[in-house]
């Protein structure tokens, strides 16, 4: 940020009086311009079949980490809800409709300013089509995740939250829950800003 | 949003290419600036003694709402996870050190461009004190709460979800477990931008 949204007046980094930290400030309009966190919202679209689960994955067509498989996902808008992203995210990029279940997974990436969520789901029929985001949509068993080519840590562990729930369901261990993460700058492959 | 804070050109309400939204775009530079929901972070502190539950409220000292209690809660900064997030805004007002617990609510708030979550948390000691944004700080059971006198809508609603919890757990009738909720533009009082 260079420059005053509000009244095009070059901004100062400064910390504003009763604050901790600094900010862009515009000295000529006193607007403070506040930066936070985006979330970034997806789900995990799941098609049971005869006691069989699969999830659903899109091939990226646009960088970062084009031709990665990735679930359904991408910034939260303004004017809708959580759910409301991850449905809207999942019928662009898939062109699936969903029934959304819990919130399954909260992973925060505070080292590009990102909270990523993402909402289990049923997929409600199998007439998914890749959105102009992907390349190709299809169904995975466990058993055929391409592990090696998943675009972003946080897909890999909502991933591996997902199949280790499963078993325990199978297994009458458990049930799905909520699983929290804090991810640190410390990848095989960098997440992009 | 009037001017590009990239390179003070005044901005368009267009509708980029690839998009289906308007956004302030800017023509002289390319420059697209999406805007994004916001999420306000707070914590429910709990002080248990002799099998009694209290728990932590501000009265506020700034506006919006100034007067109203609330829990510790504010928006999340750049860099931090959601749970560094509610132990600093319980630290700044409440002067409260805490443990965190897992996240118990999330509550969208879609026509203010926000998402409030809230974790339980564990108050570890009793010298708490009000910060600059607090006039005072006190514990309450729950036949003292203010009902009427409660700052926001999600404040409300998550104290409501921890009795209704409590109460479950006194029963042997459950535990703990994530709320979610949409929160529409219809409230007694109105929730500020």
């Amino acid at each position: 940020m260079k420059f005053c949204s509000e009244c095009a007046h070059p901004v100062s980094l400064i910390t504003p009086p009763d604050d901790t930290r600094e900010r862009f400030v515009c000295t000529n309009c006193g607007t403070i311009h506040y930066q936070n966190p985006k979330m970034v919202i997806g789900s995990i679209p799941l098609w049971e079949q005869d006691g069989e689960v699969q999830v659903l994955l899109c091939r990226r067509a646009i960088e970062p980490r084009r031709g990665y498989w990735t679930l359904p996902a991408g910034f939260m808008e303004n004017e809708e809800s959580t759910s409301d992203a991850a449905a809207r995210e999942t019928e662009e990029e898939a062109g699936a409709r969903i029934e959304i279940r819990q919130l399954f997974s909260l992973i925060n990436v505070p080292h590009v300013h990102q909270v990523h969520m993402f909402y289990l789901a049923t997929l409600l029929d199998l007439d998914y089509a890749a959105g102009v985001e992907s390349l190709e949509v299809r169904l995975f068993r466990e058993s055929e995740i391409p592990w090696d080519d998943i675009s972003f840590p946080t897909i890999t562990h909502t991933l591996k939250f997902l199949f280790e729930d499963l078993e325990k369901l199978r297994s009458g261990k458990g049930d799905f829950e909520l699983h929290t993460k804090d991810l640190k700058r410390h990848f095989r492959e960098p997440i992009p800003t």
